[in-house]
């Protein structure tokens, strides 16, 4: 019987044996690469910022895994800004496994003793100027493993990252809607536009009629080339970060504001908490699981946000700009 | 055939008659109350307030109700404050009449075309002083029809009342619960035990494992009694509502504070949020209704909140005595 702990103890061994290398297992390869990742992310924001990430450190209790949340808040160009890597081993509850195989066609035997294994990065950027767009991104590999023999049964990767711009900049939304295609493109050339489409279907105020920023790229359950190449994808995405962004941060956060472009930040502060508490799969799991680290999961909201009765913006506004891209998704750039 | 119309009709010309008398389906009398305790409310915070509701009157399309809301929005003692009625005639969804025939155990005929009818009252108030508590009440009366014959399946009634401050008066939270317990205590002697222990369980913000504020009363399905014991109870509860809760808010409102307080407030305020947008079964009812008026849903939430990482309180503050109340609800008055 190989208990979500025998493989805990065979990956810490692994580990202890010294540095990674591409023969071991993927989840130790994903595991290494994005702790770097949030290292890169993390030096190149406070480069910009001037403050530091306050960094902390968690473990669950039972070997179940560990964490690395760094968070700025209130920095000099950050409002609030997080990154977070996990590293969890646990166990499908019934009502998980059942999910993954009804809702998601998994390969699942019907047992309520799978162990799985996922880590991941998550991270979200609200920066304080309102010509700065809020950023997010998230990447995770995930593995379900054989109770009987500890061989993984099914694999996949997920993820993403998208813009949510409080003032609309086409150039801005060229800009990074461009870095992620040039990384989809080096795995597939149809990946793009089905990952883009993706984004926009998934970041979506149902409520409100319109997607919660200018999209970007979003995939789950993805397995279907071989894990080399699908690592090769997020790696190439996750290395987009930096460069899909800063330069849109740097451009925008040298621009005077107003109080009133202010407030409009504000309420779309709110939209973006209405989206993350009320739709996010991610959240909702994450609220619903016992045991879960709160302070991660609600990391992802900002600082402040702002809820005004019958708000209406004209339609020849800034404001209008904006409210229009979210309420018709655009193809910032071809497709293909 | 006995549509959702052919009761709408049928109602409206019971209204055009001439006033609603005791004799009147219940449906209609309820409607007559909580339109009446609108007024009343309304009346009875402008006189604090000193400035005026807004007041914005909704019709469905194909008559399928109408709601009158009233909302003052950066008053003088309200950040915002919102009273909303609404008189509902509708079909329940497949969906809707499994959920209420398992989960609550209605006998409902197993159709997809049971039209039903609700009428309800709700209210939030987020006053601006720190120490001066959130409110919130909700009452409302619900009918289904057999399609057939058009004569009501089921109905019953449902809501409550319930305080949440930033900072806790011990005084403030016995005041409340009397008045509660005393319009509860004249039509059941065990209705107020039942009901505190409800709106504990209910207003539960179970990932941050406190509830969302004091307590008060909350109830649902409630039959048990003839329809006129009910709605007597129900009036006797709503009208509870300005003793209940202006003493407090006149005290609280003239004490001096400072900003660390209403940096407290401003979480308390997140945490309102979080409750309202995970948890609430009505705030996600209504987002998931087609065709649903978002902004009376939304007018709950307060103006503004706010989110820190790992915002921590001393436990011998007077933050952190709200959040000890929170995490071990406590019996305000006697329960008998």
């Amino acid at each position: 019987m190989a208990s979500k702990l025998a493989i805990f103890e065979q990956d810490r061994l692994l580990r202890a044996k010294g540095p990674i290398q591409d023969d071991a297992p993927m989840r130790l390869r994903m595991e290494v690469y994005v702790k770097d990742l949030q290292n890169r992310i993390v030096a190149g924001i406070e480069k910009v910022d001037g403050k530091s990430f306050e960094r902390t450190t968690w473990e669950r209790p039972d070997h179940g895994g560990e964490g690395i949340t760094c968070v700025i808040q209130d920095g000099n160009v950050m409002e609030k800004a997080g990154v977070a890597v996990s590293v969890v081993y646990s166990q499908l509850s019934k009502e998980a496994a059942h999910q993954m195989r009804h809702d998601r066609g998994k390969a699942l035997p019907d047992r309520d003793d799978l162990p799985f294994f996922v880590t991941g990065i998550s991270q979200v950027m609200h920066a304080k100027n309102p010509n700065a767009p809020t950023v997010h991104l998230n990447y995770r590999y995930f593995e379900v493993f054989d109770p009987d023999t500890g061989v993984p049964l099914i694999w996949w990767f997920g993820g993403g990252a998208d813009l949510t711009p409080t003032y609309l900049f086409e150039e801005d939304c060229i800009h990074f809607h461009s870095h992620y295609k040039q990384a989809c493109d080096q795995t597939d050339p149809d990946f793009y536009s089905q990952f883009k489409i993706n984004c926009d279907k998934y970041f979506y105020n149902a409520h409100r009629g319109e997607t919660r920023g200018i999209g970007g790229v979003f995939f789950d359950d993805l397995d279907c080339k071989s894990p080399e190449e699908l690592f090769s994808l997020v790696r190439s995405l996750g290395d987009q970060f930096l460069p899909s962004y800063v330069p849109i941060l740097e451009k925008r956060n040298v621009m005077p504001f107003t109080d009133e472009m202010v407030e409009w930040q504000q309420i779309r502060r709110g939209r973006y908490v209405e989206f993350n508490l009320i739709w996010d799969r991610g959240t909702r799991f994450g609220l619903q699981t016992p045991c879960a680290r709160v302070e991660s999961i609600m990391m992802t909201l900002p600082l402040t946000a702002r809820w005004e009765y019958m708000y209406h913006v004209e339609s020849n506004s800034k404001e209008g700009e904006l409210e229009a891209a979210l309420k018709n998704p655009r193809d910032w750039i071809p497709l293909h």
